[in-house]
């Protein structure tokens, strides 16, 4: 039984009795206590690997920052690891794929994942869990397959993305088998998280907003649709970073939550999405601010979602060198102001 | 006098015989004619400073592609340049700037620009333009105030513009001030360009997108508006990528047409600007597919556009792996399919 299940009621469209409130990124390096776990191993990608070291840092920031729900500590890359494609996370870079997908017979050199190939996130969220003790709930997670389909093409980050868009013309189908490859994938994975405890999951498509409105429903939503229809355990959130076009179509997704980021408008969103629960949107550049400008605008954006079901976040992943004494200030802030008179 | 002056009609929006087509970042890497001048020399930087060889790439476009205008080949960071921030153009990874600004005192180290110090883009427009002997006509550019305030904090590209967007929090006043010396400096170059043989100027507001909405009123439009009345003496065109929800807004600009990405919806941009020239918003990627995909995509984006004033363009610059024959086609395309009866 979750003693602090704020977060699944809003999700389900309750009402609460205030605002439930946790960050994308909060298990990570705005903590110099993950900072100790990290430097403690060889690399990011142990620290994933590792079921004891992943819960611990996924408990982190319950502990610390008093967050509604932990986040299992991982990464979306797994899945195109599963499916074959290895890669490497460079310090202060980010992501490197060694190999990647560019021609039709690079196709051969992927398959769909072996959910028991990542036990080891089951295993981390089982441990989670547990020592979790019902405190608050814990969300598993995903990359859509837009984005990790773009990552399996780029090799990394882009600034065009144009070799994962290229193919959407120069060779649909091949772009409609990967992204069916990596769907398949994303399902039991999501599966797998949900048997290990996860009490919700969010689908990141970080790379969303590259994409033109009309290969957006076509490559992109279309795939999440299928997710959504296949996951019916527990309470999906999707969050389209940079898709603001496709907001209404949204409304058609079998998911009870939508994350907005900071260019969004709630009061649009709202309106565009009435019967879902919304998700942000707190810049995250706003927490470099000073405590009473961080109150204001924590005020700000409380005010623009009241009396519609909301989940309160950031608009983005909280960048690593945010002070976590702001953030914690911010989900201080959030609990204060957002208490609904009874 | 101009032999073609479609665009510049355009932009006044005059109905045209049929619509004008140019491609930002035309004059470039996609062309083995402008490699070959560039790797006769020793950088890029050397070919933005020798007004002869910027004149000659200008002109190139025009020959090959058969475009509707030139744009002068040079760089938007030559203002931060000129400011007292040098640039270096690293092969492959973009632009660098050795020393950044990131508090008060930085700003001693900068200065409004001396308009002289940038001669040799105004000799380049007026070789250009003696060159070309009224074929097309001549446009000038810079980047808008907020673009060029992300270089000089963010030091090049970033994922997050957390320096740049964070002082928008931390010191407003220092941003504003920045903000204004960057301005003023932009309008004596516009106008020193006009003079030169500018027919039209284009505002680049590449990193529009990551400001939220309540900020880009603030920090960007305001310093636009400011270029835009300062600027009379020929139409101008502001490009803000990826400010969606900043088009309505920008209906109230003195600018007479407005570049829209490809993610922006042509019908829904002319409701909002019924008195603007729009220009765009072909998919640069959809340059990769085949003549007949290029000629469907054209059809359709003229089609979105039909009997609005328009002005014919991709969305972004074109991308360098991009095949000048596709480019040509497409320009071809544009001609052949906007003809209007009389």
């Amino acid at each position: 039984m979750l003693k602090n299940d704020l977060i699944v009621r809003a999700a389900k469209g309750e009402k609460t009795e205030r605002t439930p409130v946790w960050l994308m990124r909060q298990a990570g390096r705005i903590l110099p206590e993950y900072r100790a776990v990290r430097n403690s191993l060889s690399g990011f990608k142990e620290l994933v690997e590792t079921p004891e070291l992943a819960a611990e840092v996924t408990i982190q920031p319950v502990d610390i920052l008093g967050v509604d729900a932990a986040i299992i500590f991982s990464d979306i890359l797994v899945i195109p690891e599963a499916m074959g494609l290895t890669y490497e996370m460079v310090e202060k870079k980010g992501p490197h794929f060694p190999k990647t997908i560019s021609s039709k017979s690079d196709l051969n050199s992927v398959h769909v994942a072996d959910p028991s190939d990542l036990s080891y996130v089951y295993d981390a969220i089982s441990i989670t869990k547990k020592e979790l003790d019902g405190r608050v709930p814990v969300i598993g997670f995903a990359g859509a397959p837009w984005t990790i389909f773009s990552y399996m093409l780029e090799g990394g980050g882009s600034k065009t993305f144009s070799k994962a868009r290229g193919m959407l013309y120069t060779d649909p189908q091949m772009a409609d088998q990967l992204l069916d490859m990596i769907t398949e994938s994303t399902i039991s994975y999501l599966k797998h998280q949900i048997e290990a405890g996860a009490n919700m999951v969010q689908l990141f498509d970080s790379w969303a907003g590259v994409l033109p409105p009309n290969h957006y429903s076509q490559f992109s939503l279309k795939y999440i649709s299928k997710i959504c229809d296949a996951i019916d355990e527990v309470p999906i959130t999707v969050f389209a970073k940079g898709a603001w076009w496709a907001l209404e179509e949204m409304g058609n997704l079998k998911c009870r939550t939508v994350g907005l980021d900071w260019n969004m408008d709630p009061s649009n969103a709202r309106i565009l999405l009435p019967n879902k629960t919304l998700q942000g949107n707190f810049d995250p550049c706003a927490l470099y601010g000073s405590e009473e400008s961080i109150k204001r605008d924590t005020a700000q954006m409380l005010e623009k979602f009241k009396g519609h079901p909301h989940i309160a976040n950031l608009g983005h992943g909280v960048y690593p060198d945010t002070d976590p004494n702001k953030v914690k200030f911010f989900i201080d802030t959030v609990k204060e102001l957002s208490v609904i008179d009874s």
